[in-house]
């Protein structure tokens, strides 16, 4: 319990900082009378998206926690309401100080005309957000774990381990919680990231289809109605959305290693194999406590930055932010493994290394999650060979701009799976299969820090946003577009980190579905070669593609619905293109959010469908063979969208720089580039990011109703007709 | 023996059949002299890349012969050359009528004005590739089975059932066999389809890039440079590397049969299960009797055609063809289903239907493979919505017909993989296994006539190419057209046969995969959980991406250095434009030969360097993983790709008929159509297909390899010094 007191004061202690980095970031002067009323439209418009979303998930999770709280037991609904409780927290906090910061940052360029002074705004305001997810996650986790905690003590072990409800199903009071709150965090993260991921692109394609292409406008100008809600669905999509879906993340990843641990145990008791009970609450609060340290790692690593001068370089300054917290979690995370593992007997569990064996796994995921975001820049920035391809092929018009891009997204899918595949291979090595969830929970352990460094490119974005439509000095856009082109690197990193934590997160908690519904007497196995299983994995290959097929529809409809608005607003008031009447934005906010939550339904609902109603109607393996097939065919289609789509966008911003034989801004090639960036837009920040959320949300769902659904399904009813 | 016998006879029957169409079709006069010289041109293009080809397949296939020869055994090496051989042959004899029809088409269509005699030749012409297909592999499959089946009787059952040759690997002589044969289609199928494809794409995008967009001439116009070579690439990707890939299909998914066949015999053996060597010897023949029956109703289904008179609607006389092929195959499977199977003793084996049990799943086969085409067409044809959409978005510039295509073909996959998913549990019920393996077989029972449909598409495109070269009248080109739009739809239904018999052939041989290396007294199973087999999933799930990235790439690259080729015969020669000089042709062909068998190899020897090197290193269930991620990957992408592809090119055919509130030819809606064809093309032309090939020969040489990886692998090795 010592270890949990820690991990609450540690969570405490973030939430406390993020409150104070709040105030002190409100404190700045937020400059002009422009600028203020601009902000205040941006602000405006977040809040009416997230009232608008906060109705539907306030409804969503009600009917979810009642319909849990009656079929399976009344504290898997409230620990799913805390859940949901915690994630909405955090991305109404983030994204509040979001739309405070963006103004901010750009007064202070304007007013300091230092980039270190600048940057430090930003990433003060992003530190909010990153502790916020850190903070509220664990807070919520202490929780459930000393409300169920103390359950665990009152009842003999035997009843809270397989515990049988009024309608004959058996589940394990504790982990059965530990997954109600994880789907609460799955099912606000989806509404963030794919409503999310609708708004902001359908924002962005429709203020550009009718003002860069149309109109003739730049980017950003205040005279399109459009640029308002642009600017909106950057905190709406990239800050609320990126930090809710990582939140879930590192949720999920911690709930699988619990999970793991618990069917670990049944296993070895079932075998006599010699695990003992005092190994396995070690093994329930390992990941919890590695989180823990990995916050505290973050807090001082983010203090760091805030406190000390900042130099002009800001990747030097968000990379160290980064290395700080992540090897102080490293050094912290292999102290406290030592700790909590000496002296238990450690023979009825896989440590083939011993005392240190979730530590050299948790080691293991924190690399490779490194590396992934390594390669996601390699195969995005214009600095190397394959997003200069791109450029070079703009040079033969649109198509081969397109037919470049794909080729680039689809061969970045390897380096990335070979890098994933030898963690997997090597944290099982090290801990076996509580290794791969902690190999999850090690890549996330620091998540503040990455959260802080990727909630800080669409504050700076903003920023520059509204440096331009107030028509500040070039001085001060130099110094946001700075910030922002940092912003874009640290974005494909962040996107890296998002689908590989996705991947391992969703991979054990596949793991611990098969084994919740596996006797445990033998081995848990999924056989692929079993019909039922490998019809599942061919639907579920499918699936990743019937949902971005229609998340991209989903976002053209929205788009072309801005598209006409806009066009009406040109048409009925000629005056707003030479500046002499005012466009109305927030008619453009409307759109943008109602299209959002419109669009949104259908492929979401129709990707939660397929795992339950497959449950019900083929039972247990099939929706085994789903997850299967998802989770990998999820894993390649988001690294290939969002890769393929950040180097469209860099493409395009290469030959802006002139670099490409002197092809600049306005010239066909130009043009050919700025429609494979239009392409990216929806696949980078739609589709890619809400394939992360897909699979975690099917994984959690189906953890929680295959103790129902491997009970009572219409395949086995049938099959004992006969 | 009886039954081979008949096989034997109609496979005679079949390339006698073949020949007669030959000569009839040579016979038809060829017409003026530019259309003689024209037509020369093409086939002299058409033989240099054969020739080409066919020194690299020699070497290559030689190679690998000796090796198999040498490590498994020397009847191994000569089953593989001669199904390199009967590949060869059929490819070879296929393209070459195909290059004689094409301007008999046109002529045909200019001395007659009559669509159905010209239908006739068009249609005759193809029919000389789909007997070729049907009668080489299984005069074939008969050579080899008659061969083998003699040694079967000289040496006692064992010695043939489990071989162990001088390197201590184990074997069944019959069923390796089987599969060396299935490896010879393979090898020449992959070099015609990859190196096909990337020709066929490069010389078209290359003539449309620099053609109709940047000297603005149209279509096939003689100017052009490069027509030519883009006409040599419709019989060289879309006549011999479509005809090589569907025989491999055909001897993939009755090989699969044979071995599956055999390993549920091992394992009734080992369990005492009462399958009785009887059985066995009909469930070998089964499926060659079912290809065989299916060949016949091939030859009667193309004859009525070929006899009756012609009515105009050629869409119809082609799905005539079809059914009465598949409506034979049907009934005459059925009666040899009941004469084989009856009086046996099914006990031992799951034909949870009688004898009718592998019959039923055939028939499941063939009505699949209906439907996958029919939805195939939904997606494809602008006859729907899908593709209207697309036309749709184009009036908001190319960014949003790219992004619509993408969503079609995203949400194309579900559909087919339900009905694939459907006949897997399906064919399973009706006979296990086996069954699966019947239903491929079913699916490509009567491929004789599907080759013949969809050869006739690419022979009457160059028809047109050839009537437009030659400034035939207008009411010539009319006739070719309309019989090139059916061929569009005819294209796109046998590109679903050919996905969806892909799929189930690799599924059906992956299981054979697992069968062969797993002990006869166990079950087979593939658990996805275990380690090496998830990460060995994760691998082969990304392998058809890097695989489709790379080939996209070399279509580029290879249709770029044809541009460069045009652009310089244009500037030297300034009177090609005006007609005053003669554009130099051969260097463009050879070119693309060039160009297409230097880009192939990358991409080919990695995709089969990851199977073999994975199973060297990691082992057997490696190697599995890879296989069902691989399966199941390219089957979306294919779908993917496929629809995709032909939905843009469909898009922009329906903006030209003017029916899109009458933006038409030359617009920019049809520009942007336009962009979205040329994306499409290398992915339907190129990928889609190759994606086919990738999965069946990476099966193929995995089911070989095994027997040796198995035993000898550097983690078997390494694991047993500790």
């Amino acid at each position: 319990m010592n270890w949990l007191v820690l991990v609450f004061f540690v969570s405490v202690l973030a939430l406390a900082y993020a409150a104070l980095n709040f105030y002190s970031v409100k404190k700045v002067d937020e400059g002009t009378r422009q600028m203020r009323e601009i902000a205040a439209s941006i602000r405006e418009g977040a809040i009416t998206f997230l009232n608008y979303e906060f109705r539907i998930i306030a409804m969503i999770a009600l009917l979810v926690a009642v319909l849990m709280g009656v079929v399976v037991g009344w504290y898997v609904g409230v620990a799913f309401l805390i859940g949901a409780t915690m994630s909405s927290l955090a991305a109404f906090v983030g994204m509040r100080i979001a739309t405070y910061a963006n103004v901010r940052v750009s007064n202070t360029a304007r007013t300091t005309k230092k980039l270190g002074k600048t940057l430090k705004v930003a990433f003060q305001g992003g530190s909010v957000m990153g502790l916020c997810v850190g903070g509220f996650a664990l807070l919520g986790l202490v929780i459930v774990y000393v409300v169920f905690g103390l359950l665990l003590k009152q009842l003999s072990l035997e009843n809270v381990y397989l515990f049988r409800n009024f309608l004959g199903i058996e589940f394990s009071p504790f982990t059965m919680t530990i997954s109600g709150y994880a789907l609460g965090c799955s099912i606000v993260a989806m509404f963030f990231r794919v409503g999310g991921g609708i708004y902001t692109k359908a924002a962005d394609m429709g203020a550009d289809l009718v003002g860069k292409v149309e109109a003739g406008i730049p980017e950003d100008d205040p005279r399109n109605p459009a640029t308002i809600a642009d600017n909106v669905g950057d905190n709406v999509g990239d800050v609320a959305g990126l930090g809710s879906d990582l939140l879930e993340s590192f949720v999920g990843a911690i709930s699988s290693g619990v999970i793991l641990a618990f069917h670990l145990f049944l296993s070895s008791e079932a075998k006599n194999g010699g695990m003992t009970p005092s190994l396995l609450q070690k093994m329930f609060l390992y990941p919890v406590v590695l989180a823990g340290l990995g916050l505290l790692a973050c807090v001082i690593g983010i203090a760091y930055i805030i406190v000390k001068e900042l130099s002009e370089d800001p990747h030097r300054e968000l990379n160290m932010s980064t290395w700080v917290s992540a090897g102080l979690t490293v050094v912290l995370a292999g102290f406290a493994s030592w700790f909590m593992f000496r002296g238990e007997d450690l023979s009825g569990v896989s440590f083939n290394l011993g005392t240190f064996s979730p530590w050299i796994a948790s080691v293991l995921g924190i690399v490779s999650g490194v590396v992934i975001g390594l390669i996601a820049e390699y195969y995005t920035s214009y600095d190397y060979n394959p997003t200069k391809s791109i450029a070079g092929a703009s040079i033969e018009g649109p198509a081969l701009t397109i037919t470049q891009g794909m080729s680039v997204g689809m061969r970045s899918t390897m380096a990335p799976v070979l890098v994933l595949g030898a963690t997997v291979i090597a944290a099982y090595g090290a801990a076996g299969m509580y290794g791969i969830a902690m190999a999850a929970a090690g890549m996330l352990s620091f998540v503040s820090t990455t959260v802080t460094v990727d909630t800080y490119g669409p504050i700076s974005d903003n920023a520059g946003g509204i440096a331009e439509m107030s028509k500040l000095d070039e001085e001060v856009r130099a110094i946001t577009d700075k910030l922002d082109s940092v912003g874009n690197t640290t974005a494909a990193i962040g996107k890296g980190f998002a689908i590989g934590s996705a991947a391992l997160a969703a991979t054990s908690l596949m793991v611990a579905y098969i084994f919740s519904f596996s006797p445990p007497e033998v081995d848990p196995i999924l056989d692929i070669i079993n019909p039922m299983t490998l019809v599942g994995a061919m639907v579920g290959t499918a699936l990743p593609y019937l949902f971005s097929g229609m998340l991209i529809e989903s976002v053209t409809k929205a788009a072309r619905k801005m598209v006409d608005e806009v066009r009406r607003q040109f048409k009925e008031k000629p005056g707003i293109l030479d500046g002499t009447e005012k466009p109305d934005v927030s008619s453009c906010v409307s759109i943008a959010s109602e299209g959002a939550l419109q669009e949104m339904k259908l492929p979401s609902y129709i990707a939660l469908a397929f795992p339950i109603v497959g449950g019900f109607v083929f039972g247990a393996y099939f929706v085994g063979g789903i997850l299967i097939g998802s989770i990998m065919s999820a894993i390649m289609l988001a690294l290939y969208t969002g890769n393929a789509g950040g180097a469209w966008d860099n493409a395009k911003k290469y030959i802006e720089t002139g670099a490409l034989n002197g092809h600049g801004k306005g010239g066909p090639v130009h043009a050919a580039a700025v429609v494979g960036d239009t392409v990216g837009d929806p696949l980078k920040d739609t589709v890619g990011p809400s394939l992360d959320i897909l699979i975690k949300i099917m994984s959690t769902i189906s953890l929680i109703a295959v103790a129902i659904f491997s009970k009572y399904n219409l395949f086995a009813w049938l099959s004992s007709l006969f």
